[in-house]
This record gives structure tokens, C-alpha cells and sequence, in this order.
């Protein structure tokens, strides 16, 4: 987490100067995100972040999403808005990057979150589902079963380095898997709703950020994700039965899973763990890619992957 | 530029309960500051800075920064505050380190400062220096003259590993400072105000930060340091003769130079120049000590270095 490209106060203040929000008052890099250089705008007007899109993301994918983020926005979701210049761009270039100034929303994540919090953002991702149903063109999963299968290829036998076993775990997890549910509901879905990427003021969600993982998948795949991110301990070995409950009950109050996408629920939540254990696993074995960013530990999801098969 | 400590929302909830600053609302780190973490934190009444301190700073030393920077803001100087906690408190452990709650300020550091901006920060020198004079006991230089002999003689012909020639230039600059002006008004100095510890909102000082090198000694060094610092291109080869100028003017407007501090004032700027010089070549030869942190290039300042010493 680190700001990769310095911008000068004075790069800034021309690059203002082509927006309607007032002048430039302060300026702080921030320690977010992997992929972005993020800064703290302050103007007289209001406060904003200024993305630069530094890594690890297809430019040509930016407008599906921010155009995504103002859909959400448009429709009341707690969803930072693109900021808009004079001649009504969302998307542009600074210091040579893609970049584009957002909405700043109040709002912590916590490292804990409560089941109360938990229960919050599975209200909120439903409501991301259903505020998301008539957003325009689909866009495929880069990350979803393919690419879970041609990531353990190339990994192979140096998953045991990791941890040993690590392979055969991942083999078993990818056999249930063949049988993906494909026809359950999809449509637009976050994919990535760690409690990182939910701003919260006590138990109400005041922010989903972070959309650049979104997709069109199965609406139930994300509530998989959130589940195998919001209901466990931080080192995957403990479930956690309260955030479980209050997960379900949040998405439901919204949106009610249908029977079949309750039954896949064990099956969607390995796909899960199987998609966050490989790209840890991928990042820890390539580290010299990404030096500047820590790594973080695959196992924890090898653990959450051996709970859901449990189940299965 | 880093931030070298994860806190967590939870643990900053916990701790700005022991102060009267309202409710957390929102927490970024924020990349600023080599040797210490910095997080912007919102509460429901103001905004502050949050300073955790890491590394190269004794900490023992901190009550005395931190009593200068409250003196200096009692004084009406735009210097952050420390905020007191409801035991009167200003250190804290956070995460098991020092840290302080700092007072926000607006404003921004510029990288190409005008003429106009450089003037204001030796008007805000001056004043510095006028309101520190009645500032507790003194606090001694610890990168003075003494330093820069130990350092030479560390480095000794490494020196000439960065450039050829380093090492026999910094021995003619030490030899010239041998004889140090020592008797000339002295008092407490910032003794590190480069234009990124300046906040600005145009041509108005808004901001003086990063007082953790502030010490008590020859006002006229601080503003050589200053000159160095504001008065040349960014690789040292160029001088500005209307910074120049516009410095001591804003200097002198507060706080007129005696004649001993003007025909001293080539010799100083040695001084200012083999302070960052070698503390930057300390730095360019032990880079593993501090491998989070851009090495900063000690050659614009043996180009400042030989400037000063055609001047003497």
C-alpha cells in the first residue's frame, strides 16, 4: 500500500482547474489500495479522492467501471460518484496514468467486524445486486473458474512450498467445482467485499468501495465471497457462526436466495476460497512482480476452502 | 513514505475516546513522513493528524518537540497543536509506539516554489525564530559541525563511490566551516524547512510542520538552510537570484539580519549544504537500514556545497 506516482500541488491545481469543485486546499497521498496511487483532496468545496490507476488493471475496462460506480450512486447505494469535468469526462490522464477523481465517503473498515457490521453488508450487497440488475453491457469474470484452473496449473507442485498438500487441497477443491451451478442468478456482482472495502460508522454502511473486480457472475458466488471474507477468524481456522447468521439475514432482508443458490452455497463458497487462496498463492510465489506490497498469506483461505467442502 | 503500522479503526475509536475531539468518522494513512506513520482522521468536530513515530527519532526528545510546536501555535504561528487528552496528555502509545494527536492544517506543499512563496516562508522563519526565543531550555544540535566531522570521517573514500571527487570536496567544506561563526544570535531553529514542511494556499504560509529536528542554534544557519532549500533548481545547479531576494526580504521584514549573520551567511550555506549532503550520502550507502524510503540523491547538494564556497 504505497502512492507509486507523485503529483504536485501545482500538477493538481491545474488538473482542478478543469472541474467545477472550487480550489485546491490540501492534498495528502493516502496508503490505499494495491493497484492505485490514492490522494486526499481538499477543496473549497468539498473533499474528493484522486485515483491513478497504476497495475494490475485493463484501462480499457475503467469506464465499464466508474460507469458502474455512478449507476449504484444514480440509484442510492452508498457508492463514491465519478466526478464529472466541464466537458462531462470521468476518466482521465495524470502524471501519464489513467486516473479519476471520486466522491469522498466517510467511513472506517474495520479489522473486526461485528455481526451487526456484517449484517449491514450483506443488506448492502444485496442491494447491490438488485441496484445493478439494469446496468448495461455484461462483463465476463476474469477471475472465476478458468482462470482459478489455469492458475493452479501454472503454480502446480509449487503450491506445496507454501504449505504441503496445498496442491492436493486445491486439485479436490477444483473437482467440486467442475460442477459449477451456471444457472443460477447472475448479473452484476462486486466480488471483492472484504471489510476493506466497506466504509462503516458504527453498524451502517456509509461506503462499498473498490469496484475494479466487479463482474458479471453469479449473485450468489458474491455472497460466497463475503461470507468466506466477513464469517470466519482472520486465519480462516474458526467460523464464525453470529457474523454466518447475520450475513444471510442482511442479504435476505433485500434479496431471498432462492433454494437452489442455498443448496450450492458450500460449492460457491470453495470457488471462493479457491479464487482469493490462488491469487494469494500466485502473489506469494511471485513476489519480485509486486515488491513494494506485502504479501499476504494464502492459507487462511486453504482453511476456509476445507471448511466449505466440509459442508459440501 | 510509508506507513510502517496498521491500526486498526477499532483501536483508533478506543483511543480518541480519551480525548474531547467527538467521533471517529473517517481514517486514511497517509504517505508522508520517513520516519514516522501518519494517519488523517476525521472525528465528528475537526480533523487531525495522528502521528505514530518509528524510527531515527529519540524518542525521549518528544515533550520538547512537541511543547516548541504548542508554544510556537500559542504564539499565533500556523504550527499544528498537539491536542491535549482529558488527563492533559499530549505523548501517547499507539500500537506500542509514541504518538501524538496532532492538529490538521490546510494548505500544500509545492514543489516549485514562486518567488512569492519563498518570501513568505522567510517572513514565517523570521517569525519563528522571534516567538521560539522564550521557549524552555535549549536543545543542542545533534547533525551540527561535530556531526559532520563524524560522518566524513565514517564515510571517508566511499564518498567518492557516489561521485568522484565527493570526498575532497566535503574535507575543503569542512575545513572552510572549521571556523564556525559560533557567537552569532542563536536561538531555537526549525533547522529542516524545506518546502515540503511549508503548507501553502497560494502565496500564504498556512502550515510549518516536521519539527523533529528543531534545536537551539545560529538563526542565521536556519536561514541558510532555508536558502539552499528554496533557492536553486531542484538538481542544485542553478540558482534563483529572485527566490534569493524574495527570502530575505521576508526575512528581514520580521527580523533584520546583523552585519556579523550577512558576511557570515556564505559559510552557513556550506554548512546547510553538508548537512543534507551527508546526511543524504549517510543514507545513499546504508541504504538497507531504511529500504522502505527513496534513497535521496546527495548531488544537488555538493552543487549547492561548491555555490556557497565560490561565494566565500
Amino acid at each position: 500500500m504505497a502512492v507509486y506516482t507523485a503529483v504536485s500541488a501545482e500538477l493538481l491545481d491545474d488538473f482542478l482547474s478543469g472541474y467545477d469543485v472550487g480550489r485546491l486546499l490540501s492534498a495528502k497521498g493516502i496508503a490505499e489500495g494495491v493497484s492505485n496511487s490514492n490522494f486526499l483532496i481538499e477543496t473549497t468545496s468539498a473533499r474528493f479522492i484522486l485515483t491513478l490507476y497504476e497495475r494490475r488493471i485493463d484501462t480499457s475496462q475503467l469506464p465499464w467501471f466508474l460507469g458502474l460506480m455512478e449507476h449504484l450512486a444514480d440509484k442510492g447505494l452508498p457508492v463514491p460518484r465519478p466526478i464529472h469535468d466541464r466537458s462531462a469526462r470521468m476518466l482521465q490522464q495524470v502524471a501519464g496514468k489513467a486516473a479519476c477523481l471520486i466522491e469522498y465517503l466517510p467511513g472506517v473498515s474495520v479489522s473486526q467486524p461485528t455481526p451487526a457490521q456484517a449484517r449491514a453488508a450483506g443488506e448492502a450487497l444485496a442491494r447491490l445486486h438488485v441496484a445493478g440488475a439494469d446496468y448495461t453491457a455484461p462483463r465476463a469474470n476474469d477471475l472465476g473458474p478458468d482462470w482459478w484452473r489455469a492458475t493452479a496449473d501454472e503454480l502446480g507442485p509449487r503450491l506445496d512450498s507454501i504449505a504441503g498438500g496445498l496442491q492436493g487441497l486445491v486439485a479436490d477443491g477444483l473437482a467440486a467445482v467442475a460442477d459449477w451451478p451456471a444457472d443460477l442468478p447472475r448479473g452484476v456482482i462486486h466480488a471483492d467485499l472484504f471489510p476493506d472495502n466497506v466504509l462503516v460508522l458504527g453498524s451502517r454502511v456509509t461506503g462499498l468501495i473498490d469496484f475494479y473486480f466487479a463482474c458479471t457472475e453469479l449473485y450468489a458466488y458474491d455472497l460466497a465471497v463475503l461470507h468466506a471474507a466477513w464469517a470466519f477468524s482472520a486465519d480462516g481456522a474458526m467460523p464464525l457462526p453470529d457474523h454466518e447468521e447475520a450475513i444471510f439475514a442482511g442479504y435476505e432482508s433485500v434479496r431471498p436466495l432462492t433454494e437452489p443458490e442455498r443448496s450450492a452455497f458450500p460449492l460457491l463458497g470453495q470457488g471462493a476460497s479457491l479464487r482469493f487462496l490462488l491469487s494469494r498463492a500466485h502473489d506469494w510465489l511471485h513476489p519480485a512482480e509486486d515488491a513494494m506490497v506485502a504479501r499476504k498469506d494464502p492459507l487462511p483461505f486453504a482453511r476456509r476452502l476445507a471448511h466449505y467442502a466440509r459442508l459440501s
